[in-house]
């Protein structure tokens, strides 16, 4: 089987996160862009379910980079912050005297997550199309609890994703990706026969990819990767249950 | 401020859900490309925590049908059930003697949902890009215990997207979006202050973006829309948190 082409696919299949950026802010009108073709995307059951926060203020990108442990992030041309939002509804919903009760389910937020997401990725495709790069950053969970609290997020919102966004200063080499057969199926979940002999070639693909790297080298396969983030510790992010709750959500 | 342009943004801009298909199957590389243009997507933490089934059998198919209450997607190009998946990860921790627990976490849930969500709108955009048109359907959510029984999905894995793939058999409108400055803020969450005005222009233009709609036309503003999804009732997927934790998410 073959792989297709076409502009926007030739795009989608060289896409990598750029951490390193040109000194160089957004325009307003390439932000309004941006946020333009993130409302265009879908939205479950088209509820809009999500916000953003454009981060412009430099001590408060400071106090992201501390949270996040990602002090790049302050040299982005731009940076966003996605909140899943069933707020903006709860408003709707108060002043038409509807029961809210659904807005703090579980279905409900995994809506606002979903949105978040498509949201994101769409940002970052539109960003890649005008010449920019970034990265999805969930390390903005390392604490929700203070992201909450700087940007003001009121009941049934939560900071889900952080995005920067900036003109590219390197362009780092495409990393490998896992093997269809261990990742597409026909009909039923089922690894192949030969799963294990797969992923020993594809932890030799990622390993011989990061010890061939021209920058950031380093041994390391697929296998050891996941190993070292299983290692991170009983402790991390332990009260982001507790603190999507105490924002009201997952009542049920 | 104004709007900037190229072939993606274009393409992006003028995204509509697609639910009427011609009667024609995906060929094997048009779905090898969706894939792995799903693939070079990010994922969080380079961890690639989702998969993808393809719902190729009728039988199978119908019953998606029935679960989801769109009976449409049975005439999809081709169907994909996007899963959040930390099972193959566990075999990667089982197989080198790692503590598997933070695989059980929030965390490592909401990472999967970004994965699978940021893989299903590459997908869409993707398809797009190939004369194709789709839905992502949060639908399957329906009955998420009956689709881990259709699907044979193992412990840490969830089916969260369903994804309706096919050749457009109709133009559908671009549905108008809430204004920026009710989604969009700078520096800290803050509805506008004419955040009520601003809802009734938009109430009116989906008005009369239903009113004037060629097909499937209605009387029905954005307030309308939420209300009614409010009005499904406390029952809906009253199950779905407790199914979630059942397959051995979220145990903190």
């Amino acid at each position: 089987m073959s792989r297709l082409n076409n502009v926007i696919l030739d795009q989608l299949f060289n896409h990598t996160s750029i951490r390193h950026f040109q000194n160089k802010a957004l325009t307003a009108d390439q932000v309004t862009t941006l946020v333009e073709a993130a409302q265009h995307a879908s939205t479950s059951t088209f509820s809009q379910q999500y916000s953003i926060v454009s981060v412009t203020d430099p001590a408060v990108k400071q106090q992201l980079a501390e949270i996040t442990g990602h002090h790049w992030l302050v040299n982005s041309g731009h940076y966003f912050v996605m909140v899943a939002d069933q707020y903006r509804n709860l408003q709707i919903a108060q002043a038409n005297n509807a029961d809210p009760y659904i807005l703090h389910t579980t279905d409900k937020f995994l809506a606002s997550v979903f949105d978040v997401a498509v949201a994101t990725q769409t940002i970052l495709i539109a960003a890649e199309s005008m010449g920019l790069g970034g990265t999805i950053m969930g390390s903005i969970l390392n604490d929700s609890k203070r992201v909450i609290e700087l940007l003001d997020l009121p009941e049934l919102t939560f900071p889900l994703l952080g995005l920067a966004i900036g003109y590219p200063a390197d362009k780092p080499e495409i990393k490998p990706r896992m093997p269809q057969p261990a990742m597409h199926f026909d009909g039923s979940y089922k690894l192949p026969a030969d799963f294990n002999a797969q992923l020993a070639d594809y932890n030799q693909t990622v390993s011989d990819y990061y010890g061939s790297r021209s920058s950031n080298g380093r041994d390391e396969s697929f296998s050891h990767h996941i190993v070292a983030e299983l290692g991170r510790g009983h402790d991390v992010r332990k009260e982001l249950l507790q603190t999507i709750r105490d924002q009201g959500f997952l009542v049920n």
